[in-house]
């Protein structure tokens, strides 16, 4: 198909596809002549692909270029892509030293061995948790440091929703990819929307 | 104290303190003299409070703006307040019209009657939320659709969480603020963060 079908199809303007191809996050067409070129369905898949994690995935151009680099690098081999790609999409947000961090490791230490998680201290996860916690210890919201156990609950059951979910054909790289992708970063927006509306109804429950 | 003494308390460099200040976030000090001025407490409070929100709460300077002046407002009554801040951390993101609009509407609608739900259709969190699911169906995540219900199910239990933590004094308007503003921003942040641990440790136990 012609960039302008291209176009129709996926719903996105010409000048961003051109955008995005520029930045290397789609494909050039195949040259048919001066000036045109042909795209087909890998290139309708793939806008869909990026349009949905810049518009709910919450994701830098950057980000998603290094995603789409991991995708088209054959050395990464299927499982090293997945765990690639679940990194990338991870924020890593260190807190600054001092006592209030010292804490916050600790507790976020002892929560997990409560609960029997794994331990790798230098996750992006982990380290961006404990900033979490250190922030929270700062401005007083000691009560939901004390909520953790119940906050850590709710995750372990989202994570096994996640989980249920994975174990498709992954020999499909681009496929691989968007499910771990789409899944984390499109995900942590749908779970953040469903907690408003069930906050909307329960605090209607209890102060009506 | 001092501009000087603020800066070391807080953590925040003396440049940022006063890119707050002239953005609005912060109010100014108390002059003391020429180029001098005193600064408190709530300064204090303040500082810790913008911080949090754009480290870890995600926010736009220009979001934090908002929020400030609904704190400053006396007009803003006080569950006025509470509700407006909620919106104001609140993402709205249309979904683009047609047939994947439609549908997602339609499932969501379904969902939020399933579960007894508050249906507001306008709320910015159902808007998103239509949006996601779209999305979803566009990129083919139907799986994700499918387990909308295990995902409603873990943001009751976060949302429950997040009320039993509610129900403090509200009477001190910042704090009110505080506490809807940084459960909530921070708080995805925080779900987050233990969705992706949790997913390591079950990922294990799976598949090794």
């Amino acid at each position: 198909m012609r960039m302008a079908e291209l176009s129709e199809t996926t719903g996105v303007p010409v000048p961003t596809i051109k955008y995005y191809m520029r930045e290397g996050l789609v494909a050039p067409g195949r040259p048919t002549g001066r000036n045109q070129a042909d795209y087909g369905e890998e290139h309708v898949r793939r806008l869909r692909l990026v349009r949905a994690l810049v518009e709910y995935g919450g994701l830098s151009i950057a980000v998603i270029r290094d995603l789409m680099g991991q995708i088209d690098n054959p050395d990464l081999e299927e499982f090293d892509l997945l765990g690639a790609a679940q990194k990338t999409v991870t924020q890593r947000k260190e807190a600054r030293p001092g006592p209030y961090k010292d804490e916050a490791e600790e507790r976020l230490h002892e929560l997990l061995v409560r609960r029997g998680w794994r331990i790798r201290t230098n996750d992006p996860a982990y380290r961006t948790a404990v900033g979490v916690l250190a922030t929270l210890d700062e401005v007083g919201r000691h009560d939901m440091i004390e909520a953790l156990d119940s906050y850590a609950e709710a995750a372990e059951k989202i994570a096994e929703a996640d989980l249920r979910l994975l174990g498709g054909d992954v020999s499909d790289r681009e496929r691989a990819v968007e499910i771990v992708v789409i899944g984390t970063s499109v995900g942590d927006t749908l779970i953040a929307t469903l907690r408003r509306l069930a906050q909307a109804t329960i605090s209607e429950r209890l102060y009506t």
